[in-house]
């Protein structure tokens, strides 16, 4: 085993949240292009794939009786009923790519990512903001649904910012470019953080 | 006075240490390219001017009737003396600066670092390395002094490197221009941070 092998730094683990409307799922496909390195981190789910969705690509699909195993196994790190389905994030899955110093995007809720960040508190927990309230607004009545839905996402919206607060990091996404920008920049400094360039110093220091 | 003027967030305070031969002159003026509303923290000295520099770009120039009075004052958060000649950094000026909600960049040797990070708790403190023992070796060499100079210098930017362990941030200086990005995403990130974002969040919770 080499000495580079022997210290292997842990993966980072970047967690983003955002609130509909906010444009993560923009902002995290271009990361993911500009970072291939990143891997995602694919939830577990009991619910049905839809139409176009991959296997280990956009969620494993397992069974209820699989995913109350998991449970019973303490996999998850956090996990959650919504409307009769299970999600749920495997820790054991993600240690097993972080302890091979892979990084990890995982996209995620604010309650799920307030488990993480008590988990894993190297994590760099990342939220996306839209640029103003005005904007939000827009952005949701695009959708085209009736005044009520919108109103009901909206207020939806409000309550996840509120949760922004005990975040690492916020990042405006008003133009795509200078959101992703701004992301790449958090992972590329947590990558320089001292405790994970040991490394880059010792080698002056033998 | 506006809502965001009452609230202005105080400037970011950017400190920057590196041994001789890791290339920290043109890192910073690159930096300072490309981020001109970051200022340059300017150091006091008793020291005359050498040829080419100029009062309050270099150095602020003073007698040291004035430095002992500033020391008396308390006007210093840290302040050395080397070869007779003083040298300080002025708490009062950096003060003034970062309470108008300026950025601030800070060259400093580590000692004086350590004093920056004890008085400033949320600056961000980068050390720039060479990229290996052998180009820092080569770099040195470059100047063409004699090998018992180089070996004094050389000892030197390894005593300075073993301070790098509790900076906050390590860049690696291997090619310019990755460093000042890297330099770059430190300082993008940091402007981030959730505590420096605070308004950008109440934007939605009035």
């Amino acid at each position: 085993m080499s000495d580079h092998e022997s210290k292997k730094v842990p993966g980072l683990l970047m967690v983003v949240s955002a609130p509909s409307g906010a444009g993560k799922t923009s902002v995290c496909r271009r990361v993911m292009e500009l970072f291939p390195d990143i891997h995602f981190s694919i939830s577990v789910t009991t619910r049905e794939p839809r139409p176009g969705e991959v296997e280990g690509k956009d969620y494993h699909f397992v069974s209820i009786e699989k995913f109350r195993e998991m449970i019973a196994r303490d996999e998850f790190v956090e996990w959650v009923e919504n409307y009769g389905h299970f999600y749920g994030t495997s820790k054991v899955t993600m240690d097993h790519f972080l302890e091979r110093g892979c990084d990890l995007l995982l996209d995620i809720e604010p309650r799920g990512a307030r488990e993480i960040k008590k988990h894993y508190a190297r994590a760099a927990l990342v939220f996306i903001l839209p640029p103003s309230l005005a904007e939000l607004r827009k952005r949701l009545a695009n959708r085209g649904e009736s005044f009520e839905v919108l109103e009901r996402r909206l207020n939806a919206s409000l309550s996840e910012i509120r949760e922004a607060t005990w975040y690492d990091y916020v990042v405006v996404n008003e133009k795509l470019e200078d959101a992703v920008e701004r992301f790449r920049a958090v992972y590329l400094a947590e990558k320089s953080r001292t405790e994970r360039c040991a490394e880059k110093i010792e080698l002056f220091l033998t």
